[in-house]
């Protein structure tokens, strides 16, 4: 079991702390993949920042490499740190839903990130970002980028509603703007199938103006096969997801890469402050935030690039 | 102009303060009636809060009579104290919505509370309450107390897409329940119309089991009118908003208001928690948060009683 624990000192040395701390757990997925890793750079940063604003708050971070894992780093929270307000991500919806409702039942405030749980209304506050508006602020880049007449190629995700919404929001977003769509067709959001898609595009499209990729996984490997073809500068490409080699090519100049989208791994922030917020203060935190898409560009480019990030 | 500046230490003794101080303006209606009254309470004690919290962040809170003067606050918080952030409740959509549009466009962060403005799209952050779910709450604890059977009238607000949505709620949560809604009409969200609305009702019903009134100044008309015809103690009366008067019945054990629903004037509080974590954090704020209805009860009621609101 991979469990990473920060704690105040006051927790550290003796538990029960001072007398009125209040403890919020978080728990995420394991840095296994690009953008859980700055999940947990994102989450770590968070705490270490609220916990010196905020000395009477303590925190249980843990990360989780399943799902039975999380479930028993949950009732682990609950039985010996005694959580005031947990805030998850659950590794998987179905396996996590009665758990996290017994935790809700027994008057513990819950923050649920990203992934909802299988039944409705559990809990208390639910943070997510907005694939809608994820394919919307690309289709209004091309839309406002892209002369008429322009020849564009679309890379989806994996079949799935989250693949479809965005799909929705980036047709939308180009409609009546006279760009031509190639083809579309599903990268599965993963690397070498975009290169082999991006490969055979290639070699039936004789002018291609832009490329989405609906995630930057697929865009690395979308830039890939360009490059390998020698079409370098013909194109450019959108991915998605802010990650931070596509940061990087975009505050260099690099035509290629004039834009990205974010899919922020900092909602787990997002949760954690507002779960905070609502210990603390008084203000009302219990509702649905969608978190909206960003376009990160040259001009803002630095204030989504995290140098420490794995990601 | 009615204007109340509440500002740290340092912008009160000298202009532009500390090296790296951001300043927040926050724009509300002035206190005309009772929600608003309590929009300012909550506004007020938040800035305080997060003034201590953060010697770094500076405040800026004007209260508006009318759309003129909060424009010519916004232009003020511009031009004189260079905000970095606006956290505006407009007084009307239609007026306001340009001037918000020209600080947006300017770079200036920007919240939008309850009231949305002409045109999506300008805000970066809207804060605001959940209509649908407010007439649910109220619906799921008629449908969980009354027995088959019961009968029930309901007071509507003034027509419009808010009313509409309340009752959608309401209806969809008792739908299957065998409550019968014996009358269901406008008190208008008014204390007197409510009141003779339901002295009516009295008259031509020998039963009536539960009042749902859709604000609570309507409840305060319809509790007054079931007392003056002597049938308290019959019926209970629903009303929402969490007016203090409510909270306060609902904790001393009152049968006659035994539960009441959110629709939280400290939404303020939310959305100047969340600029501000946004300013000093790290978190994306940039999306839609919609604040849940929550149901008030015996058990909870002393978190929703605020002693110094007027509201």
């Amino acid at each position: 079991m991979i469990k990473t624990l920060i704690a105040t000192t006051a927790l550290v040395t003796g538990f029960s702390a001072a007398a009125g701390a209040e403890t919020i757990g978080v728990s995420i997925p394991a840095a296994t993949h690009g953008w859980a890793g700055a999940l947990n750079f994102h989450a770590e940063r968070t705490v270490e920042r609220l916990e010196k604003v905020y000395p009477d708050l303590d925190f249980v971070l843990t990360t989780t490499p399943d799902s039975a894992t999380q479930v028993s780093d949950l009732e682990d929270m609950v039985a010996t740190r005694g959580i005031d307000a947990l805030v998850v991500l659950p590794f998987e919806s179905e396996p996590l839903t009665g758990p996290i409702q017994r935790i809700a039942d027994s008057g513990t405030w819950v923050t649920v990130v990203d992934r909802g749980l299988a039944v409705d209304g559990i809990e208390n506050l639910y943070v997510a970002g907005d694939n809608n508006s994820f394919g919307r602020t690309a289709g209004e880049y091309f839309a406002e980028t892209l002369d008429e007449g322009a020849k564009v190629v679309v890379m989806r995700g994996i079949p799935s509603t989250v693949d479809n919404e965005r799909v929705a929001g980036f047709e939308a977003a180009i409609d009546g703007a006279g760009i031509e769509v190639l083809a579309m067709d599903h990268g599965n959001w993963n690397r070498d199938t975009a290169f082999t898609l991006m490969q055979d595009w290639l070699s039936r499209f004789g002018q291609i103006d832009a490329v989405w990729a609906a995630d930057d996984d697929m865009a690395v490997g979308a830039l890939a096969a360009i490059e390998q073809a020698g079409r370098t500068g013909e194109m450019f490409v959108v991915g998605g997801a802010g990650m931070k080699e596509m940061v990087d090519r975009i505050r260099s100049g690099d035509k290629s890469v004039p834009v990205n989208v974010t899919y922020p791994p900092a909602m787990i922030s997002t949760a954690i402050e507002m779960t905070a917020a609502g210990i603390v203060g008084n203000a009302p935190m219990s509702g649905d935030f969608i978190i909206a898409s960003e376009l990160i560009t040259l001009d803002n480019a630095d204030d989504f690039y995290f140098e420490d990030s794995p990601y």
